[in-house]
């Protein structure tokens, strides 16, 4: 709890200073004012979010969180459960979907055993498993409060060990079988949908089977009450480790001051639960796509964050992330390769 | 006209077998089927264009056709024409908005003055110059058909020494004060739309000049009479050096199994100008973004196109194309990278 508290009490707002001068920039740059769109507004985030003028992305990372999830029981997904710990060190290895974009995008892809469902021996794999899972929550908790906390923790953690090597541009993904069925949870809860509003078909339910996987969130809700005014206590009830993981990220992000892309639906439900916690979060959040998860757009809208793609991605592994570095790169690139009309000798 | 033949005699329909062989590929990776939406039919269709099952896009280059326009002269937008000669340079300096991201996403920056209204000195800007800018549409042909011919064979040549220096992905880009109006024109002449329905602001056009913009459209129609079944009469009519440019870059990727990255409104005029010359010329054009000029959404309709993202810019210069050079760079990635269900040993 105790590093929990520290990091949101090193949560502060953007820089104005930074924004106001890097704003200027852009606005003198060789081209029609406001001509590159939403790159000039990621540019001169960017520099709030880093306090420079000129803001640098060059040193990039996924950090991906796998877990596993006892709701699993309840049939929710069609694919075995063992996909999560069979996945896991292909991460380590690099042959799965975010690391081949990752790869291309010059990043690193960092993979974190935060709860898998069996003991992963892979010496790439960072071991920070909180238990073999989370429990049921269609029957009770999926996590105790205490369990909840040392998510966010864990998340800071790796989130910091990163930022202490000098990544500067954070991407947050996961990996775990059944996880849409958590985040279409938070996301009902948090934005008081009914829960068949917001689940899809994840990683490939048969249609037919969405009126179950909505009444199996609608247990869970109706059995664990979770507090929408007390984000944790969401987390805990209808939660999971690796989201627990990913808002943990986020509040690093945000505390040290270093920009993190949202991927697709988990992400954005982590991210909710990150920017209850702390609001001021949202500020150092960048989207990346719009999910083709149902929800994927709901949970977005929910916390306001516009997607910048719409590729109908709906991999999660923090994919989508990966892919936007380039674009959060280029509007760095925008700001320090392009000169001024002052500077080209125009006057206009 | 003989290049132009030459050109068109040699494009022939997308390699199906390549197609069927990353197809296949695609469905069998480590991911749930189809969930990596539009990036597998990137890889599908990049296949088909390079006759690759693992295709390459690892050398690539934005070329910019820079010319201008009679039809400056009634004052269709509040930007000197000087500007196109003063930013033609800039571009062999790597100093505007399209040289910035070219620059993260690796690729070179090719600038060519086809008709800017004074001679450029600048050693890295080609010569390829059919005349000092277009005359003014409102009055007459913009150009002579052969003038149109030469704007079309100069953007195969570009293309084609491009092609022989190893280029295998080719982004479109432009320079031309002045160029949204015969943009404009065209899609209103080959979409049968009413001037008005396409007309945008341009570089900075006040909003209460947009009729006048679209009357002056009106009257270079009325005036020209340009036949919407011929392409080459549409062009040399209502268009610009710098379209018929990029329509034979277009021309000559398809001819040669180059993957082509279309920019933004101008460089979608060049397309439907392509497409209408060769309609096999489709398949191999990749959008990128969905320009905010107003006509940017009805032209990309008018060929079938559907942009990838949607930042809001409208630069032009090839901007939007170098960020999607990166996406597109991304699913050869997603083929070669990421291992089948098999190759992990995974029986679902």
């Amino acid at each position: 709890m105790e590093k929990l508290k520290q990091t949101l009490g090193m949560i502060s707002a953007l820089d104005q200073e930074a924004m106001t001068k890097t704003r200027s920039r852009v606005d003198s740059l060789i081209k029609p004012p406001g001509s590159l769109g939403r790159l000039e507004d990621l540019a001169v985030q960017l520099a709030g979010i880093t306090k420079k003028t000129y803001p640098s992305v060059d040193n990039k990372v996924v950090i991906v969180m796998s877990a596993d999830h006892g709701v699993y029981q309840e049939k929710v997904t069609p694919n075995p459960q063992v996909v999560t710990a069979i996945q896991t060190p292909n991460f380590a290895k690099g042959v799965t979907g975010v690391c081949a974009f990752a790869k291309q995008a010059g990043a690193e892809v960092i993979i974190v055993d935060i709860g898998v469902a069996v003991d992963i021996d892979h010496p790439g794999v960072l071991q920070r498993k909180i238990r073999y899972g989370t429990s049921n929550m269609a029957e009770g908790p999926a996590m105790s409060r205490e369990e909840a906390i040392r998510a966010l923790e864990i998340g800071i953690e790796v989130a910091e060990e990163q930022i202490k090597t000098g990544k500067n541009l954070i991407g947050t993904g996961e990996m775990g079988i059944g996880n849409t069925t958590p985040s279409a949870a938070i996301v009902a809860v948090m934005g008081n949908y009914d829960p068949f509003e917001v689940v899809g078909i994840g990683a490939g339910l048969a249609a037919d089977q969405l009126d179950h996987k909505a009444n199996v969130i609608r247990k869970a809700i109706s059995q664990n009450q979770p507090n929408p005014h007390d984000p944790i206590d969401v987390l805990s009830k209808v939660g999971g480790f690796e989201i627990g993981g990913m808002a943990g990220t986020m509040l690093a992000a945000a505390a040290h001051g270093v920009p993190v892309v949202v991927d697709g639906f988990i992400s954005t439900a982590a991210a909710i639960i990150a920017c209850a916690i702390e609001p001021k979060v949202k500020d150092y959040l960048i989207p990346s796509h719009c999910s083709a998860e149902k929800g994927g757009k709901t949970a977005l809208d929910l916390i306001g964050l516009q997607p910048m793609f719409d590729m109908g991605m709906r991999l999660g592994e923090g994919s989508g992330a990966a892919i936007a570095f380039n674009i959060v790169e280029a509007a760095t690139y925008m700001v320090k390769e392009m000169i001024t009309f002052e500077e080209a000798g125009i006057a206009l």
